[in-house]
């Protein structure tokens, strides 16, 4: 999502903080993300930002509205925006949405979509193994293939014909789900839906940064985390540099 | 663990808690784990127990020695059981220790297996992809064979005799480990390792419950887990049934 971000807006200043002490959120309840999602946007707002981007999908499911109560700035999640996209790309209706087990759990897709189109057929489905995968960054490992042929497979006998990566994790494995859907499926993910949707909200709901002024992107992290920086460079594939990561405190 | 003690000592009550909001601790750093052992052993000696084990190889090798220092009651780990039944099993004292990135980099394996025996040859590898696999019930899956094979390699060229299980999840992937290493080494695991130590311990460390005395295991986690109850039968594999699990908070 971050790389997305700055590659649509090269002149914002970004703070992207990522809560190492306590992921995957994708397997804890429904009340403990919402805390912890409220919890991190309080660090950020300390910090003065403008702009909030949920940009982790369990956070967007079960922290948003609470966020959006807490919150005296915009914020935004990823599912609204992989919903309209995937909504406006399709053909036949028929929509795929595959994420971690707490997501599908939520509705929150499932929600947002008939909110949209109450026409539209969806089909969820959880797929806990792909957020390991993508952290080891076998893409292309046979493991790999066969997982994502077992975890797909519900789909496969369904009309789907456009596939949401319901999962900020899965676009790493984006070829392999390709590979295995076949080309006639499309896939949406969230990182260019949000920033399709930044994009295309007017100034009033948030003030762009004059075309001069100089990019900048800090990391904020709540564990020393040694893996940090190889993992945030494979997710940002050469787009932006991870320089320096401050660790930060969230505990109350 | 548990499932081990409860077998071995059936008059016992035993409290169990297991951290669910913050799991896994195999990716986070040591002074992050260390914390978080404090905190939970605190929560365990308000409830007056007498013994402490700490059943999971990363909170062992991370934490161990911190909470030696802070309590006032006996407190085991699973590191050094394993290391001395590998030790006392081991032919030609070559000893394989697969484990978490975070134990494997912390070299408690390896340091305890040289104090105890400063002749062994010890090779450590990190399986960072067998906790998600073990939490799927992947046991015998064609992609856990392939990601056995595949991450098992670097110790097929070793003249490996022994290994460690050096996680507390490996245990349910012991057949495809098994068949991957051949019938030629002998695996490790903790439970059966600490379960082995405190019965060998005398009554002035920790005295045994009356032969009389009714089992009791009572369940506490950090977060409602839906899956908790799924995944600890798993583990738990018939020996004990999971019945009511109380949610506790451990934020100071």
């Amino acid at each position: 999502v971050l790389q997305a971000l700055v590659r649509q807006f090269p002149h914002e200043r970004f703070i992207y903080l990522g809560d190492t002490a306590r992921v995957p959120y994708g397997s804890k309840s429904a009340r403990t993300v919402e805390r912890y999602t409220i919890q991190v946007a309080n660090a950020l707002l300390q910090r003065d930002v403008k702009l909030l981007v949920v940009a982790c999908n369990t956070a967007s499911a079960l922290g948003l509205s609470a966020l959006h109560r807490h919150s005296t700035i915009p914020a935004f999640g990823v599912i609204e925006p992989g919903c309209r996209m995937a909504l406006s790309i399709t053909r036949n209706r028929c929509i795929g949405v595959i994420a971690t087990r707490s997501t599908i759990a939520s509705h929150a897709y499932l929600d947002t979509l008939m909110q949209l189109d109450a026409t539209a057929d969806v089909h969820s489905l959880a797929c806990p193994m792909f957020v390991p995968l993508a952290e080891e960054g076998w893409r292309n490992h046979p493991a790999t293939t066969l997982i994502v042929a077992e975890s797909l497979a519900p789909l496969a006998a369904t009309p789907v014909d456009t596939l949401i990566l319901g999962c900020t994790h899965y676009p790493l494995l984006r070829e392999a789900i390709q590979t295995y859907m076949g080309d006639g499926v499309r896939i949406v993910d969230s990182a260019s839906a949000v920033a399709c949707t930044l994009d295309t909200q007017p100034v009033t709901v948030w003030r762009r940064a004059p075309a001069d002024a100089a990019p900048e992107v800090s990391f904020l992290v709540t564990d020393v985390a040694d893996r940090f920086q190889e993992v945030a460079e494979r997710f940002l594939d050469g787009c932006i540099a991870v320089p320096r990561v401050e660790v930060i405190d969230l505990s109350p």
